[in-house]
Parts: C-alpha cells; sequence; structure tokens
C-alpha cells in the first residue's frame, strides 16, 4: 500500500484526496495546507494526519506526494520532494516562469526520482481513446488537428490577474493535448486573440478569447479555440482530419435525455464543469501513476511535457504582442 | 414519352402533377377532377387540358393515369382504367370495403395490365436504404420490428367521420411497410387503441392512439405505434432488431443546424409534414412506376399489396373490437 | 455512520460492498454467504468481517442489511431481517412466487421497519431526468410509452432453467419501470414472445424475444420490447409521447468517439453491460437507502412496488400462455 | 416569363438548366458553349435553342444570362452581357485577377443592370438558418467562427494548376461564408498552408490543407479550415460562437439510417458531392435571382461579395508566402 501525502486542500486537492482513498493501491497518509480549516476538513473526511510539509517530506513512512498548491509553489515542492525521495504528482502547470521550470527539471532529473505531471485530459477516455485509434493507423496519418476548449464563464478577475494569463493557465491544457495526440511538438506557433468577453479582463492584459495555428515540420496544422465563455457550459472537444478519415471527441452531456416540442428537439448541455468532465480521468490518472510508482511503469507525463507545454504557451504569448509566427526552437 | 391523364387534382395529385412533368419519360397529359377549378389549376400550371374522366379513358394517345381521386371512386376507377388498356398508378388505400377491393383486384388482374399501389414511403430513400441493409444480410435474421407513425396533429373531424378509421386511413401505411420490410405477412394481429388526445374523435367512433402487435409464422414480432398528434412534428421511424444488430430509420429533420445555449442544445424538428417528408419517394415512386411502363419491369406494389394492408386493417379493427388476437387467415 | 451488514457475496453484492463503502454515511461491517471464498474477498477488500447471516442479524450494532443472495431466499430474509429490527435494502425480485411474495410482505409491514426494494434502474439519471420532466409538466399527460430493454446475450441456460422466466427475472425491471414513469398500474396485459434466438431456451421453457402490450385506466398504452440479444450491446432506452411532446432516454456510450471513413460514420457502442450502464444508479439507490434510514426520507421505491411488478410478470406469463389480455385485477 | 439564356454546357451549367427550367417564372431559351456535344444535350433535353453567345447577347427576347463559362471569361462576360442590358447571375469566381474583376466591376456598375454573383452556399437552408439564428439574436454577438470545408479527393492535377490556386478556387466559397455569416469583412487575415496530399500539387506550386485565420475590427476572430480530402466524403460544417450560444450547422446525411452492430454504431457519409448537398441551394439561388429580376428586389450577392471574396483569397496567398499576417486594406 503506497502512503501518500496530499500538499495543498483546496477544491483540486479535494478531488485528488478522493481518488488516493479509493484506489486499492494507495492510502491517504497526511494533507498539508496554509489553510488549516481547509486541511482539516480532508482530514476529517478521509481519516488522515493534518501535517506541515516539512513533516511529510521528513516521514519515511510516506512513498509519494500530491502537490496541489498554487502554482508559484510547485518548482520548489519539486525539487525539495524528489530530494526527499519522494515519487510526485504534480499539478499543472509546473511553473509560470520558464527558466525557472527549466532548472526545476534539470535538478528533479539528477535525482531519478519518478515525477508525472498532472494533464489529467490525457486520460479522459474519449480523448484517449481518440489518441489510441490515431495510434492503431484507423484515420492514417494525421494531417489537420482541431481543439476546441471554452470554459463556462470567466474566473473571477482576481483570479485572472495572477493566472499567468491565458496561455498559460488555461490553453496550457490544449497545448498539452496537442503534444499528446500528435505525438511530436510544432515547429511554427502563431497566436491570435481578443478580449470580448469582460473589458475587466484586458484591462488586466489578459485576452479572454484565442485562436493558435501551430504547424509542424512536415507540414501538417493544428489549431487551438479557446474562449472563456461559453453560456452552455462546458465544450472540449477534439478533431483529427487523418489521410484516411476523421475522428471526432465529442462533448459528454448530463444526460441522455432528449426531448421533442413544438420548439424542436432539445438535448442536454454538456457536463458541466472540469471536476464532473475529468472525474474519470482523474482517476485514471492516478493509477496511472500508481502504476508508475508501484511497477515501475514508463511516466505517461513526464516534467519534459510539463515544461514543453509551458514553452509554447510562452511562444503564444510571444506571437501575440510581436503579431508574429513564432518558432517553437527560440523559446 | 408516356402520356399521363391525371385523375383528382386535390393536394396529393397536384403532387403528383409535378412528379409527372419533372420526370424525363413522361408528360401530363390531361387532368380530371370533379372540382373544375382544382383542375384548372393543374392544367394552367402544368400546360395540360382538363377533361372528363371517360374521355381520358378514351383518349387512345395517353398511356397511364394517376388516380388520386377519393377513396371511393377508387375501386371503379381502377377497373374502368384497366379495362381501357391504361397502366395505373393508384393512390392507397385501394377501397375501404375489403371484399369491393377483393372483387376490384380479380377483375383487373383478369386484364394483364399493370396496376402499381401508391404505398410511397416504400420509396422513401431511408425505410428503402433499411430494407436494403437487411437483404444484404448486414443484421442477420430480423427478429423484432418497430414502427413508429405519428402525424403532428389530428385531421378535422369531418374527414375522421368518413376516413374508414385509423388502421385503414393511417395505419395501413405502416401495415404496408411492415410486408415491405419483413417480407413476409404476420399470422396474427392484436391491437390496442384509445381516443386520449380529442374526444369528438371517440364521438365519431374512431381512436387517436394505437399499438398493435404482429406475429409470423416463425415467432418473429412487429409492433406498430400510431398517434393522430405529435406536437413536435411529423414522426416516421422504423427499428429493427435482428440476429446481429439493430437498423433504425431516424427522422429527418427541417435543418442541421444545433444551437447550443443555457437551455441545452437544441435541434431542428422532424421534416414537416408528408408532402416534405416523402418528396423524394413521391419521385421515386413514379419513377418506379414509369420503369414498369417502359421497360416492363416488376411491378414494385402490387394491387394484391394493397388489398393485403387493408386485410390487416380489416383485422386491426376486428381485434380492437373483440379485444381479442386475430389470425389474419380468419379475415 | 450506519454499519451495514452484507448477505450475499456475488456478483451484485461486490457492486453493493463498494457502494456502501464509499458512502460517507455507512460503513460494510460484515459479509455473509454459503460461498466463503466469494465472502472473504469482499471481507479483505473492504475491510469488514465475514459472518454468519444469523450472526449478522443478532449483532446489535449493525443498523441495516443489503439483500443480494440468490432469490428464492429474499421472503425469508426479509422476514427474518426486519423482525432483527434492520433496515433492509433487498435486490430484485422479491420472490418468484407471487403469494408468497404477499405473505412477506404483509409479515413485514406488520413490522414498521423500513425496507427498501433495489429496482436500481429508477435511479438512473437519465430515467429519472426523465420521469421529472414528465413530472414537471415538460410533455403534457402522458399517453404511448416505449421501453426497449435488450440484454446483449443470452445468459447460461442453467441460469435461464431457475430464473423464472424472461417476465420475472429480465422485463420485471421494465414493468416496474413503467410504474415509475406513469405512476401507476395498468388496468390489462397482453404479452407476444418467442423463442428464436437459442432452441435450448424454447426447451428449457423459456422465451427470449417479447412484447408486452399495457393499457390504463384512461386509455393510455404501453408498450415493453426485451429481448436477450443485442449484438451490439445492452440497448436501456424509454420514450413517452405525451400530449405536447416525446421524451426520449438515449443509451449512454462508451465513449464519445465519432470515427468518420470511407464506411460511414462510426460512433461508440452503448454503454456494456448493467454494471457499468447502471453504476450510477447503483451509487444512488444507496445514497437514498442512507436518505431513509438517516432522515426518515420516504422509501423510494417500496415492497408493493416489489411485489406489483412481480404480478404484472404473472399476468404477462398467464396472457402469453391463454394468447389472451389479462385484467391485472385478476391476478 | 423570364427567357433565359444560359453561357456554358458543362457539370454547373446543366444543374442551372434544371433549376431554370422547374422555376414557374423562367423558361430556358437558349444555351452557347465552344463544346457543341454538350451544349446539343442541353438543348435536347430541356427543349431550348443552341446559340452563338453572341446571338444570346443581342437576342431582345432574352430577359437574363446566367454565366457559367470558364472563370477566365466571366468579366468580359459580364460586361459585355450587361451592356446588352441582360440581368446576370453569374458563378464564382468573378476572375482570377483581382484587378481585372474591379475593372469589370466598376464598368457594369455604370450600366445599372442587376448582377448576382454564384455563392450558392448562401442559399443552403442550413448556413441561411443559422445566418438567420445570429441576426435573430439567438445567441447574442458573435465572437468565434469556425468553417470547415473538406472535399472528398482532389482534382485533377491539370484542374489545379489552371485553378488560381486552393484560395481563389476552394477557399474563395469559404470567405464569402464568412462575409456572409460575420456581416462584415475582416481587418487581417493570417494564413498557413502545406501540401501534404499529393506532392503533385505541391510541384504545381499550390496547397492541399490550410488553415486561414481572420480578425476583425472589433476583435473577434475567425477560422477557415479546407482539405483537399476527406476520405468519408464532403465535409460542410459552420460553427459560431456567440455571446449566449453556439451555433452549429452539421453536415447533411444520404440518408437516416443508423446500424448497430458488435463493431459500434454506424450512420450514413455526409451528402455527396456539392451537387447533391447544394442541390437545395442552388434552386434557391436560381429563385432569389429571379426575385431580383422580377420584383427588383434587393440582389442578396452582389459583384462586391464576389469581388471581397477575391481579395481576402489573394491576401491569403500573400500572407502564405510572406509568412506574415496582411491586412485586408493593403490588398
Amino acid at each position: 500500500m503506497i502512503k501518500v501525502g496530499l500538499l495543498g486542500a483546496g477544491r483540486i486537492a479535494t478531488v485528488h484526496a478522493t481518488t488516493i482513498s479509493n484506489h486499492p493501491l494507495s492510502n491517504l497518509a497526511a494533507v498539508a495546507d496554509i489553510n488549516n480549516t481547509a486541511a482539516l476538513k480532508i482530514a476529517d473526511r478521509y481519516g488522515c494526519e493534518v501535517k506541515e510539509i516539512e513533516e511529510i517530506l521528513r516521514d519515511q513512512s510516506i512513498n509519494a506526494v500530491l502537490i496541489a498548491t498554487s502554482t508559484n509553489t510547485h518548482s520548489d515542492l519539486l525539487v525539495r520532494a524528489t530530494a526527499a525521495g519522494k515519487a510526485v504528482l504534480c499539478e499543472k502547470p509546473v511553473d509560470l516562469d520558464l527558466a525557472r521550470a527549466r532548472e526545476c527539471q534539470s535538478q528533479i532529473e539528477k535525482t531519478g526520482i519518478p515525477v508525472m505531471i498532472g494533464f489529467n485530459r490525457r486520460f479522459d477516455p474519449n480523448f484517449s481513446a481518440l489518441q489510441n485509434a490515431l495510434v492503431g493507423g484507423e484515420i492514417g496519418k494525421p494531417e489537420l488537428l482541431s481543439i476546441t476548449s471554452f470554459d463556462p464563464a470567466p474566473p473571477p478577475i482576481e483570479y485572472v490577474k495572477s493566472s499567468g494569463g491565458l496561455f498559460k493557465d488555461m490553453m496550457i491544457h490544449d497545448f498539452d493535448m496537442a503534444n499528446f495526440i500528435m505525438g511530436e511538438i510544432p515547429k511554427t506557433i502563431s497566436a491570435f486573440g481578443t478580449s470580448i468577453i469582460n473589458p475587466d479582463i484586458k484591462e488586466a492584459g489578459d485576452i479572454d478569447t484565442a485562436l493558435v495555428t501551430m504547424q509542424y515540420a512536415d507540414g501538417k496544422l493544428a489549431i487551438i479555440k479557446n474562449s472563456r465563455r461559453a453560456s452552455y457550459g462546458y465544450d472540449q472537444r477534439l478533431e483529427l482530419l487523418g489521410s484516411e478519415g476523421l475522428l471526432q471527441a465529442q462533448n459528454m452531456s448530463e444526460n441522455t435525455i432528449v426531448k421533442s416540442t413544438e420548439n424542436g428537439v432539445l438535448g442536454a448541455k454538456p457536463t458541466y464543469f472540469f471536476l464532473e468532465r475529468y472525474m474519470t480521468a482523474f482517476i485514471a490518472e492516478w493509477g496511472a501513476f500508481m502504476n508508475v510508482v508501484t511497477e515501475n511503469k514508463t511516466i505517461p507525463v513526464t516534467m519534459d511535457d510539463g515544461v514543453m507545454a509551458l514553452a509554447m504557451a510562452e511562444a503564444a504569448a510571444k506571437s501575440l504582442s510581436n503579431g508574429a509566427l513564432v518558432h517553437l526552437s527560440e523559446i
């Protein structure tokens, strides 16, 4: 049984607490958070202890930690946790500062300790089935990838201000998804964006609607569409044209009810919001991490994946400010 | 070029007038109707003459007639038209009286003149694709057929009174469809019905909602569902379970627009009403009749098909009044 | 915290063991089964004890039992468990013998102990959303209900022989579903069935394909379609025509992937099989039972519901053997 | 009755011949083509005369002409036909040379004769319903438009060589569609393209797969995706995110049949190819032109629309060769 220390006790940490507890091979041993009330709540619900981070890292009986603290602490905790010999699953993004993320990467690589980055969407059964079908040759060679990723509503403006911007906060998932599906990184990135949902977002120096076009070494293309607002809910779709067909991962729906009336044929909205939409993915992600820890399986989302998605976000930000195409190799 | 006489100038006759005119092998030569204004309107639109029925039947230059007059005249016109040597496409039902229909059948059979019955739905591209897939072995042997056939709204009560009842007026199409799909006639018929839409329908001695269950010699089953009212429009679906799969013919939609809002995901209503839904079928039906007339092709919907559907409607009516299962051989 | 004794350790009992353990208000205290290996496996996985049924019933610290033993023991265990003061969730069917079920019902009613019957499908989010929409008046008054319920493949012939027959083993779920949706019981039941999938099923005196037509006091109608084999998987759909629209609960799919190739547009198969399809329902069912036990909420599926579904199955069997319509009041 | 001269007798001209003949207000009077056999075939089928273009333009009884000759003749024929006082419906594109198209535009504007450009997709019932829903405020303000437009297979390489390139030959429809939906022209255009389907296309100096990103004055965005090959058929979809919802125009299907087997749930392919997919649009387009000619209605697709789509294609070509964003005002 793998004893796990949970660093952080916020919304996403609570999801992980459930997942860790329900998995047959893991046990939630301790939780740490600067917000003691939040930590106590998790401890109470899952029957574990509240500890200081340092205590958890020193505890020899704890085999692994899950880092779900605020982004600015990730690099530091990654270095400390691997130094303490704990296998790590770290929430995305690795850092908002690419140089710091790269420095962190080089330090943890020396330890040889397994580190997995929490790009949970790779474990979504729909997206992984799509990737699997592609790898299985079901639509020939990939030619044109489209990723649609819209949030239901913009986050609070305070969140926007400290988020690192749409590319690092939101589209970073889609950059990683593109890498996951295409199996390679793009050569060039061009970003187009605007702030048309809320003027406060513009004032905060961010955008709320974006298109990013990427081209790969062999010419194939990808487009990512992001919006901070889709009034109908959380829109998460993939579409890949290949030489022998098209693969689409469509939205999941809240239910399968269809109501036909004189107003038309009405179906349910997409599954709302990421906790619901990606719950299966969070469970599968933890299972994959357990396979890494207990069976020495290949790490499915590496530190390198985490750093690369960050570099792509930085390239997009640069392209948006320049109004020009950016070669990923420049970043 | 086949010169065609159109008997009748009502709604359905007007559809046929267009179809006859647009077909490369046929020409609308004359139209007859007791309503002279209606006949003149068609004559004006399609550049043909208004004549008496008798004139049309006597006209040696006219090769074929389409009977689209009121139901009670069908038998008589079928006999007269075939006696006059005209190939006939006759609208369904053949008659409301089964004995009369059988008498008519025996008379026209002697003439050897081709007679085709207007069960247009057999020519719907969806239903014919389903039948084709079944015959092609795509789902193995048929086991359980479901036919859903709902009208958007009940007809005027005056129409109901002279319609011959739901089974002969509305479900007759579905009886023929079952015969078309299953490729054989059922052994037993059980009918369940009610009048819950409009009390006037009950008062008129008719029902507005019905379930008919049919069983075939080898045990396989079919169910037909009819309602005179579907507030969302014209609902025309088939579903066939076979030993190796399921075939469904779903509704056609007014358009392919999907609107997602906070209220849900809204698609268009089914194609409204039979003229729109089955326009392609009417065109294909006429094409099939032209193949019979000009190339001596096998008649795709025979007089026997028309009489059989009527017998099934009569069996259903008997079952409903008896509250018991009826063997089709009794009818 | 409600301490629960689990009676039975088979496939369905294992599902319940997980559900009981994961629920915040319940605790799996003990498990009993004549198959000790199976009981030990559950005990090991969920950290509970293996006990004899009698021990569990005598254990004052155990508040509730879940009966998931073989059907022929249900009545007896219901009586003993309620006599011992345990709240009970009992798997369907209550019994295969209607008289015994009614006797059981009268005995447990005297105790005043809450008993809930495991018609889990009422808790499926799709079916409950449909029922909710109907109750909310979204399609007016119900007129015509269709239930499609096909298993992926017939059970082993040994299972068939002891199952009580298709109506009591399989369609009993659909009878309860009809009662749940319509909010009332039918007046008449007519059954049509055949054995066309496997001759061994016929030899065992059972059918594998069935249509049951039900009519209600006010005339409205329902049809249930059952097949023991749908090669494409587990087909579980509802469709209700109302005076102002149509509600459909469609199948859930294994994923949302759509693959378009020169062969057509291919989507995933329905969720396979009942454990996957109804997992959410099992969880919600247990939550509802916990609400009954801890908050004295109304029992959502009563002993009366269990007995009624059994009576309907018996009526269907009688109709099938008679070839005649059966009044439910006769049963 | 409007007498129409048809200039051209190729594939698209044949479609128009049918449409003109079937419309109640128009009559196909004459057809002209350098290929006399093709012209005779149309003349024979629709009962009109074969004439020289000059004869048609001089014929005072002919009110309107439809230009469906090869692209390089369009400008010249537009000038001559309007000079001769004929109302004109001209197939797209106006010209492959923007300067020539502008010169042509200025010449015909002086005549005051109505000229309509054949962007038939504006008349597709799905796309026009989408535009109508947007104008009706059903999804608030437009924010992000996506156009997917894939051909089933690349044209012959000889066609590619004289086509003017993907942007002017294929994407020109999508540029016009964007203008139609958005109701304004973009400020900037960025093009990304590649030739990965067929090396011959690359050798011919063209691309076969392209992404074009457009930004509007207020910041909103549009993306057009083109591919010369979709093995599953003709893929023609629109998707528009607005401030209050999403509108999608999905593909039409060859039929509504769904086949469920152990391989999955298989639907029909998209309607194949543009003649089938846009037949309704061609009919509605002609109806709209008849409204212009007979009722002096506003021209729904003007010469200006034709020239603007061409300018956008030129901007895209420039962006592709520069690797930089192009301001439409530069073109």
